[in-house]
């Protein structure tokens, strides 16, 4: 490996050295402007004022993100692996569009999946207890899934039943022009949103309608319920940072006494 | 039985073996169709556009589901106990609609009630852990249900008494006509679903709804408590049953190999 | 005291024989109704075609209401007592509209004050076990009474806060005509109710507003996790139904040996 | 140090003497007054009809405010400590309104920065069990404070991309007119608020905006299970401090004068 192909790996893919973590920042901040002026291109009043600035300031943009892109298919040990990631295919998705844009007219808005650029913060984050917090929720929601996806089933059948109830009942005249408006609706009132841009106007359409937003009552704890108990069974076995001495096991109970995998003493 | 009999029964009513999971896949597959089309037909650009292709299909698979209860009460043992069934009662009503629309305009909307028949995924589900999860949430609900039903009874109380207030206060000239309809008012604030279709308009009115809309504050904490207090307990509870030989120690994870306590193996 | 005060106290005041029961149940079907007639008479199109039937109806109700109370005050041994209770005071409250409309026009509407007539069924439910769970609801809304203080005071000081910004920044051609119109949005915004009778429209406005719903996210969050915590705390103390058959104390923990009252040894 | 001095100091910085106590409730009677004159001035018509009256309170108050101050710094012994200090720059904010207006137009509303003063009621509240409770509720905010932001930069990316894509779907038409009000609403959305100043039109607009609600449901319960989470946490940590000296075992019940492991005697 070259020197200098050395040295950019360690800028680009390591946030452990000064360097890296500059280089991590200083990305961030271009991003971030990115979104801003994509942002801002989408206001016409600013657009119209500001449309040269904006345009050469999407370039620059565009040749500083095509620029790394190469660069850390370069460097990399695995290009291929690095494609085909998650972060490769989306460090392509955010200079596309700008090329696309040169041959396609409205392409323009494909932009925004510079946004998810955003995410590599997280690998900033890594280094302190940000990582460990965002652990957690991720795994009280990844263990809840079961019990979300049959919540999110029922939910889906209990909004179709009612949304086309409310279809029948208050008709055409009154909004919900069809079931799969009537349907918006029932999502609309479930999660008590609550828009008012469809809103029952008979007697029976209303009483109906506090049947349902009753109903969401108990449904909105469901979900609180099932994240809140995932969040408090973490929370409370908070283990201790003892490593077994024996099997290098983790995430022994505070009181333990014996490692739980291998029968060692914890001292 | 017949083997003809016997072999469909394994198909139809089992979900165990290949051909009875392929089955229940199929069928949740048409029933997924069957609710496609009878919201696609309440759609006025669509249904003039594929008037002939939606009725057609609609027959297909009215004959399906008819064929399927045919055959069902056919092979069962207790055919009576079938039709009384809950999922019998279901899938009659899921054909009655079709014929019902021979004779009668106006039942076509009726076929939402084949919606239900969705449920039949939770069968499907059965072998694997989502019926374990979607029993937690049952258990939890069931539990919780007379705190639900005196939560439920208080929350009437104070929608009657809120509503004629804010009928008298704020009058048929502001959308509140009537004493139900200020009760609607105050289902819609109470549940911060807030339509907007009917607001307060007077400053005393507006004054009233502000203290209407922090009560709800606290309001929708306390069903939110309720089922994650259940599902508290039940997830805290998810200790292994096993008791250590040695020490009778018990509350182990369920992973654990050895006794946290006293370090004897557990079998 | 006469046999049939005695008789009539056993009937009206006490809940555990039939008759007593049977009296509750049939006063609380009177009192549901004597609310559903006021809510009727409050509809103009039933108002006009019924008038005479709800006319007839009220003054029977308000007969049988009258009877009752003036029975009440006959055979309770403290009349005095009864009449400046809860009861007491709403029983005369239920009565006294009807008399004074004879007199006043317009005091129809505080017949509404019968709703709280309702608040007897938890007399009826005292015989099953909705008291113990309501008792729970009320002892966790109790418990959490100070940090609900708190919470409450540090929403009105952000809510003052907030409203009086909004005020300056969108001004009276936007709808927030002064600053408590201003406070009565941001409450129907950190609520969640969102009527959209009162939005932002300018850019600033409308970026002020999205934070304030950011932080409203995370200020809904506290009142659910003090009811909540208050509410598992109880729920996970349940305690066995064990009396120590020394000193007859009761609510020791499932795993107590030993009564933590007087040490004396439980079986 | 002067007595009168010593005097005012015990006054006005102290709160636990009856004197001290009483001078921190009347200045809190005036804040409140204060702050109810700012708001009865933004309404018209109360402004147009006791506009003499409330310009004379104001300046009242103001020299009361402006008296206290410079007494404050008088008496306090590190006067630039107090100057500098949370409550001194309040303080100070809280008359500077007033004398700006002489000057300036305009300045008037300014005044709202003295709804901060009501903060003082926490020096006030420190004497009794409030600030205890204050003080659970700051330290689970504070100790999920890293959670929280893992969850509002998770928030963050996807209500720019949200915002984004709806703008891409609904266009200017239907009022998303640029990408920072497409997140506005989506921000609407998410936290449940729901105006409905900006609504989705077009059916994959309805489409999209019901997969929002429905992601925005599962989101919300994650702040609620987080702060929930912590106080739960700190709720069930309330056992008493007690250990047996017999058996040395712990977590008794604050009111157990028996050890209910082994029965012996906790002092």
């Amino acid at each position: 490996m070259l020197p200098i192909k050395q040295r950019l790996y360690e800028v680009i893919f390591e946030a452990d050295t000064r360097i890296g973590k500059f280089f991590d920042l200083a990305l961030l901040i271009v991003i971030l402007l990115s979104i801003l002026f994509v942002m801002l291109e989408s206001v016409p009043s600013i657009e119209n004022k500001y449309h040269d600035f904006l345009k050469i300031a999407e370039w620059i943009i565009t040749i500083i993100f095509s620029l790394e892109y190469i660069i850390r298919i370069w460097i990399v040990r695995h290009p291929r692996k690095y494609i085909f990631s998650f972060y490769g295919v989306i460090d392509l998705l955010a200079v596309l569009p700008s090329y696309l844009a040169l041959f396609f007219a409205g392409t323009q808005g494909l932009m925004v999946i510079r946004a998810l650029r955003l995410l590599r913060i997280f690998r900033i984050l890594k280094l302190n207890r940000y990582l460990k917090e965002s652990a957690v929720i991720i795994r009280a929601l990844r263990e809840s899934r079961y019990k979300i996806s049959v919540f999110l089933f029922g939910v889906l059948t209990l909004v179709i039943i009612i949304g086309t109830v409310m279809y029948l009942v208050e008709g055409a005249e009154h909004g919900f022009t069809s079931i799969p408006r009537g349907i918006y609706w029932a999502v609309v009132t479930l999660t008590t949103v609550g828009y008012g841009d469809i809103s029952p106007v008979t007697s029976l359409g209303q009483f109906l309608a506090s049947m349902v937003m009753i109903i969401g009552y108990a449904i909105i704890a469901v979900p609180t319920g099932i994240v809140t108990a995932e969040l408090t069974k973490h929370s409370t076995k908070e283990t201790s940072t003892q490593v077994c001495p024996e099997c290098l096991s983790e995430g022994h109970n505070h009181d333990a006494k014996y490692c739980s995998e291998c029968g060692a003493k914890l001292n």
